[in-house]
């Protein structure tokens, strides 16, 4: 354990707290004696409110975490022998531990060779083609696609459905891992439902937009969520208190607390960027939702670390979250800027 | 989803809500930003409590779930082909839709003939040399014992020692689901660490205690919790903002309020016994922590379920949660009282 | 390893070695090159004889152990939180180490309370209804049943029937371990055709027959095959040079060598019996295919497994295989009748 | 199934079939009854004969295929979270549909960037240092290297040793792919032993030798075997009638047929290859094994492919086997001077 003392507010989205918005709703509903397991009001209220929010009738399932979620979006698509094709930079490929294989019992993530982010039609077509049929390899089954993606980009509506056609085609389901969604949606400024057109399944995180911990699982087709609840049990994915993974939901969705908190993100990384974009030697790539991804000359990144807690790979990252202040983007681009000065 | 209007006070301690204390936890240290997955203040505090109160040394990992908590503290310990020997009443046996062996990739449970809901020194001799070293059928390498156990009874030190001493003489690890630990601590009046004499890997509930979910898999035998962090990772256990699983601890371990909880859950259960022991047809089991099991007239099963929620199956079960009141026992004892006489 | 020096006779049908048609099948087939992993002409005129033999259209797969034929069939059925109804004698749950579970990742066998070898329509009913859709258990999905049976019974056509149509009645499907199949369908005197009647999929034994070793798994119901030629190659099931698992199919196949060597098997069988029956202290169970199970005078046991090697578990068990000769049980006859007699 | 006309005799060492030795063992050994699942002498006999055939204290285990043999060596070292690191070549990443990951219950493979089918220590050294510790990723546990290489390849000793040492340094094991050992212990001209200096585990083919079927496990690291056959049984690679995994070996290894076999392979490479390599746009790798990786004209393949059976992806591969002949090299030859001279 390294507890660090540097500043860690842009290490990542899942640095920050719990809102008030559901700490209130903790207390108010929090309380007294419900059904455990889901079958309470609060939980079906909450699945009520996703639909809502979706427009659509769509199988709903609150999980503890988003490696969960998408791991087991995925198992509930894939045998042992099936392939994910995926970006090289997916959370799946790059940080869960093969956890895809673990609850699919060998499932295989087939990784494009893109480097910015997104899988391209192009990249797709070409892995659809290689050693189809052959038993030797595996079989491609699912398509995961992040929006936001992790580096900062955001899907556009006619990218999705491209890919999304080419997946059906081919006889794969796509399944969306959305651990930013709602920074997805506000930066393409549009209704909900049509960021999840073409979708079979959703993974729709919850934490980083302000709750402690919950995420949903969304089947939009319906019969991939045949017996969903054997295997979230089974996988020690049921809360006994279910409410409290529901709660969140309702306090974020049934006003527009989510957008307020996600215009916010998105918001103050645009303001980062904009203040550092004409620092010489720094290159921000495009920033579509919360974070900033760029690259510094490499000496003033351990000088910036020792101030400031980020992710230094291949990219600098800076993520903005549903707390972060004006004040906050000001500081640390004030510390960006007098490094950069020398 | 059969949401009912039976009053649920006494359906399952997981019916509860969560305790003011927690939520006042929450207020107090859920803002601001802090690292992620378990590398924060507030994690290494609450793991720092778990050792102060065992007054012991020990591995402490948070998870979400009990189910989660038992199959990974089994398969630190267990290879596909082995067996966990456990009572026919285990919650592992009966109620985790064979979790353990999902999360080992194989592993059996082999539960004994016992049917009073503690594993005996007989049953459990018996298991150990029955196709020992046999290998079509599979090698034992774990008993799982339960503390309280499913059936409301708490195992005492010398039982413990009994089965610790064999199963260890026949290099099997001990794990304990202690998913009421704290109910048994408080039955048997001692120090927590006396309950944990011999038990290798226990898993300390936190939920029933109060807490909105939180579990602890704690490695007494330390050697075991090699690489854990990997597992639990991979196995989507992992919390991003992991202080909202340790909170909780700090706010239940730093003083006394898990013990006024379980002192409260274990007296309303006795309070229980002892109002309806005098009926007629009632047949209650030996009542040692926060449940009340007991057989009735099957004619007033129905009727009695109509008013209040409850599990019958061999037994009828009331379980008493950290928040019931002696006037929540009072309005259901007077319930079967009157039921019993017609 | 012990290798003892009891005449191995009865030991077990898979004590027996190759029978001379196979090897004379190996020298004719067995040289030249042709295509690997079954894309030959040999494995498609074994496949075509099974078919042929069965006169039913069907999938047919060759594996190299009865233990991965029923693993793999019952895998291409079940997900992780699947149960599998079966007699508390399969082999499945008493001598594979819990391979279906390893397999499938986690589905649990849910043997019933039957004793005598036999799944029972009672006991099947009882299962089925048995916490039906509780997702704290694990949802039943595929009734085993064993042709010939562990314990030397056969099932009848019409027990087949009322077992099968149970099992259909509640979307389970079923399969039937034939490790011993050739045994029953001789002793039933039908057509193979007749004995898998209402059957989804059937491991189909050929070692015991008088092979080296070779299993087909049979899919009458043939969608459950698809992408089982993946699940075999992942499982390393997938002979490369696949012929050889062929061939002696069409040896024992294509002629009647498969009937007389069964029933060689079931007439040896006959002969113990008959010939140990009067004697005093030894009871036999009924004798329907190639094995004789029996109760001794247990000071009997030691002084006869000196001689002799076998099995004594419930039963004294003596397996006749498809060479077992008159002699051969009339030297072991003599043996019982001598250590009888004192 | 596509049974095609063209000449198999290139397509692989394993379209070859079983050799006469063998063959004639099994009408020596196959008959008269022994004890199963390898409790029979012959199988002690076999594995004797590989221990003094390495001059090494080993522990043996025959099981069927070699996809079998390497991921159970795996499984017997990795747990489900670990990181096995091979070329991007192998035949566990590009042959085995993900079978490591299955009997793991979720092992992940981790290919180098080399590209000439060799593991290079540059190579290795890299990804021993990428993201070590970092439990959002994988853990890395084993070397796996091919000998010979899938490529046609031979590792040097010194090549082996620095290899062995970088990874054991680093606290992996190493596993080495012995699918064609025995052609790489005739190229390299040394004892065996010297062979398998560092290595934990050898998957030791046999198949491609000229039998019918059987690979043997070896563990030179006798600790890694602990409970290896548990994990054998199940897996389903326990074969009852072992003796017919057991009696190729003891053909092949008690006097020199495997030498005269794997020499005859190799020398059948080297004829082919000084035969086409001064034709005209053909590229030869260097030839070290039994295999043949040569590029040519691309309009030259198909008209080659209606003639002989081969593999063409990035090179064309031509495999010899125990029988190939003269008569078949020079045929083949013929032809592609034919094709490149139009």
């Amino acid at each position: 354990m390294t507890i660090d003392a540097a500043n860690p507010h842009f290490g990542s989205d899942n640095y920050a707290g719990v809102c008030p918005e559901v700490l209130d709703a903790f207390r108010e509903h929090g309380g007294g004696h419900c059904a455990a397991y889901g079958d309470d009001p609060l939980t079906k209220r909450a699945c009520d409110a996703i639909r809502a929010w979706f427009d659509r009738d769509c199988e709903v399932f609150f999980v503890f975490s988003g490696t969960a979620a998408n791991s087991l979006a995925l198992a509930s698509i894939c045998q042992s022998y099936h392939a994910i094709i995926c970006s090289p930079k997916a959370h799946l490929e790059e940080d869960e531990c093969n956890a895809p294989a673990f609850f699919s019992n060998g499932a295989r993530l087939l990784p494009t060779n893109d480097t910015e982010g997104k899988v391209t039609p192009a990249e797709l077509t070409r892995l659809l083609r290689a050693r189809e049929g052959d038993i030797h390899f595996s079989k491609s089954r699912v398509l995961s696609i992040t929006q936001a993606t992790e580096l900062g980009s955001v899907y556009s509506r006619d990218e999705l459905r491209t890919l999304c056609d080419l997946a059906h085609d081919a006889d794969l389901m796509v399944h969306m891992d959305g651990a930013r969604f709602v920074n997805a949606v506000v930066s393409l400024d549009v209704h909900p439902k049509e960021v999840v057109e073409g979708i079979d399944v959703l993974s729709f995180g919850g934490t980083k937009m302000g709750m402690p911990l919950s995420e949903a699982v969304v089947f939009f087709n319906r019969k991939l969520a045949e017996d969903f609840e054997y295997r979230r049990k089974q996988a020690g994915q049921l809360a006994s208190k279910m409410r409290f993974l529901a709660i969140p939901w309702i306090a974020m969705l049934e006003d527009d607390t989510w957008r307020r908190y996600a215009r916010n993100a998105n918001a103050r990384a645009q303001q980062l960027a904009a203040r550092v974009r004409a620092i010489p030697g720094i290159n921000i790539r495009p920033v579509e939702a919360n974070g900033v991804f760029l690259t510094m000359p490499p000496a003033m990144v351990e000088p910036l670390r020792r101030l400031w807690k980020f992710y230094p790979s291949e990219h600098v990252r800076f993520m903005c979250a549903w707390d972060t202040t004006s004040e906050d983007v000001e500081a640390l681009a004030a510390d960006i800027e007098r490094l950069a000065n020398g």
